[in-house]
């Protein structure tokens, strides 16, 4: 395995392509106030929460309707001109800005619960609904769906990035909680890739084709999702332990026993810290575990029991337990805080997220050594972990005007991910690779692999207008 | 929606291409022995359990590693000749015939565990290990594999056609439960398309691409799977019940509780009578449930008690409880004969299985019409059904001397399928498309979306030599 190209990803291949003016006035004639030219609202299009500073999207349209997004990608499609679909722009790896230029197609209008079947089990809604607009949707079915990026992002930027969050060690990530979806592809057509079946082999996936495939091979516009009921008890906790192996060497336990914990959260001591600065939670400001139990009242207890057995075994002390909705919506909104109150704690600083993720079995040796490495670099940072699934980031809060502090963090990010790589992990655990790890794929996956998706990439999009200059060159 | 083709899928399209016979010797220079041309070996190769009639493959390759595949391919690349991967050939769908002619290349002799990774929960596999043997390599490690068609089919095999069976409901099907592959392109290079880490987001998801794919997007060399720890308490239960209809209602509040039943399998009256006459049995000849539940002691019995509570409402009698091991092996291993209780209920027959699935709530919807116009036929027929996850099997028994027979039994199929599709359901839960449903994917995935696998088949299979004339026609 070759190592990542030092520091090729500092700057991002930024060639766009000059917007034909035909294609504006016809845009603008097609969407009236729905598509807008104005500056303030290109940058704020042009942006996500990544480093990297890429001249804004020529336009946007901010579409309300399946049939919007069709026409805007055909009359796209007849300039050969990028199309760039747009969510709530949370993006941590660039995924939204405009390299080649662009139409950026703005979703966030598409807002529509469209049918919650609760006896199935499943919901429908259009791509500009976020993961807590959905759970507000289905709460009083006794329902809830269990996939919480830390932003409020939109599930269809949750779809096209395969996102996850605290849940996916119970309940998977966006690849299994998808059902069904309903694309505008290259050409502007729509298709359905799959059915409300829970499960089918009717051909080859193209809903998990699409999730993941961060809006290079068709753009979203409806989402049938999974749903899970409402545990009949729900309990979290917190624990302290004296250090990050003990911690790890806990979770590592919990999961080889098949405890179905649902969520299981690392956040160094530090990281706790900027927490109880931001949400003024007085939380131990020692390194901690946050767990979630599910289940019935007895399986609760079983599990909970286990797991306290298992912390002790480590040192872990001070089991403090939020039983009440309240006490838990705080803790969980904290953690979902955690990279805005690193952020605001060294103003003006950006953050450059790590996201590997390896075997469990090889979490200690992935994440004890990076942590010595970025203490010894002397680089803040902030530390938060799925780590019931292998998967952690790094935060190194860097500012953006010192590019000394940035190489720095990138190459910080190179040996971990070379490290991840070699423990037979990914680059990317939840985030995507946008522009940030596209030297990453290309080691991790390897050429035939990435070349495979290049190929299914141009026969999808021949004339390269989804997204362009994401994942791959091509 | 238009209606499915009626019976066009009576007849595959057969156009064997002329086999060059400098293949066949450079086949037979570079492989000697393992190369065979015998009639028998390649008639055994060239049919399976689905009811066509087509010429053998011109030759049959036995791989002993990734390598002899890669150059299988690769000799038969340069003659844009088709190969066809073979596991153990128990296909329900005519995936292994030779409708284009081919080089079959047999697997089975791949057959080694590469790595048990139980702290992980990964094994790594040949394709040609079967899941008995997969469970038979990893049981005293306290872990299992719960994917189990009805044959001990090739971990290979059930990649290639997404396959689940009885504990789907609860563990997944193959789309859940790979974590990455190792493939041989149509041009015989090497790839893998994942790691071992537990979720990722880099890059488009190849494994999810080819496990479904029915071999024609590669062939596939090595298989990582998801493993569970062997439940701490297993218990399995029988439960008759007046009519389908009861025995399905209480699947369906079973689900929508959201217990977390591992299987729940529907037998009718009359197939309880095939399978008590094939293995001896001795169970109660009505319609029966049988289902099995996994967990912690407590978590078991709190599962038992609601089933047995919700199936009391539907006049459900006589739950039966098989708690030693052997008492529940010798249950299952009854279920999983079913098929073959049912071919040998009428000597000489063969089996047309559907194979409908659709979302929980539509289930008696489903079910309960196809039953009427089953009975109503004539045709003998069994009926088993993964109702837990609105997926059912009908068997209709035929004697394939009598066309008749044949054409009254796949309309039958055709109006199943049809009502299936108008409940939101596929025409496919595991057995694949093969040659058999190629018209009802059109109906269910529509144009667009059959038209977007044909593109990626084209890019990734240009001479279509992978398996061709399956899925689609292209």
């Amino acid at each position: 395995m070759n190592a990542p190209t030092p520091l090729a990803h500092l700057a991002p291949d930024i060639r766009q392509r000059e917007v034909p003016a035909t294609l504006i006035a016809s845009l603008q004639q097609r969407f009236g106030a729905q598509c807008s030219i104005a500056q303030a609202v290109r940058e704020q299009h042009g942006r996500d929460e990544s480093v990297y500073d890429v001249p804004p999207p020529a336009a946007v349209v901010f579409a309300q309707s399946t049939q919007d997004v069709a026409d805007a990608v055909k009359l796209a499609a007849q300039y050969q001109y990028p199309v760039i679909p747009f969510g709530v722009g949370s993006s941590l790896e660039g995924h939204l800005l405009a390299v080649q230029g662009g139409i950026s197609i703005d979703v966030s209008r598409m807002d529509q619960v469209l049918s919650i079947n609760a006896e199935d089990l499943t919901v429908t809604v259009q791509p500009g609904v976020t993961r807590m607009g959905v759970n507000t949707a289905v709460r009083s079915e006794g329902l809830f769906f269990p996939i919480d990026p830390g932003a409020d992002a939109s599930i269809g930027g949750m779809a096209a990035t395969r996102a996850s969050g605290t849940n996916a060690v119970r309940y998977g990530t966006m690849r299994e909680n998808v059902l069904a979806l309903e694309v505008v592809t290259a050409k502007g057509e729509v298709i359905r890739t799959g059915t409300r079946a829970k499960k089918s082999s009717a051909g080859y996936d193209l809903t998990r084709l699409m999730v993941g495939s961060e809006g290079t091979l068709g753009v979203i516009t409806e989402v049938t999702l999974k749903l899970y009921p409402l545990p009949e008890a729900i309990s979290a906790a917190t624990c302290s332990f004296p250090t990050i192996e003990a911690a790890v060497r806990t979770v590592i336990q919990v999961i080889q026993l098949g405890v179905p914990i649902a969520r299981c959260e690392l956040i160094d001591a530090n990281t706790v810290r900027m927490v109880n600065a931001h949400s003024k939670l007085g939380l131990r400001e020692e390194h901690m575990l946050l767990m979630e139990f599910h289940g019935s009242p007895a399986s609760v207890k079983e599990q909970a029991e286990t797991v306290q057995e298992i912390a002790a075994d480590f040192e872990g002390q001070a089991f403090e337990w939020a039983t009440t909705p309240e006490e838990r919506t705080r803790l969980w909104t904290a953690r979902h805080n955690a990279y805005f109150a690193a952020i605001q704690s060294k103003p003006g600083c950006r953050a450059i997220s790590t996201d590997t993720c390896v075997p469990i079995s090889r979490l200690a040796d992935c994440l004890l050594d990076s942590v010595a490495e970025a203490d010894a670099s002397g680089i803040p940072y902030f530390l938060v972990g799925h780590v019931g699934d292998g998967n952690f980031h790094f935060g190194y809060l860097i500012d953006p005007a010192i590019p000394e502090e940035r190489e720095r963090a990138e190459g910080l990010n190179n040996q971990l991910v070379a490290r991840a790589l070699s423990l037979e992990g990914t680059c990317t655990g939840e985030h995507g690779v946008g522009l940030h790890k596209m030297d990453f794929l290309l080691t991790e996956a390897g050429t035939g692999a990435v070349d495979m998706m290049r190929s299914i990439k141009r026969a999808l999009d021949p004339d390269n207008i989804l997204n362009p200059g994401k994942i791959f060159s091509i």
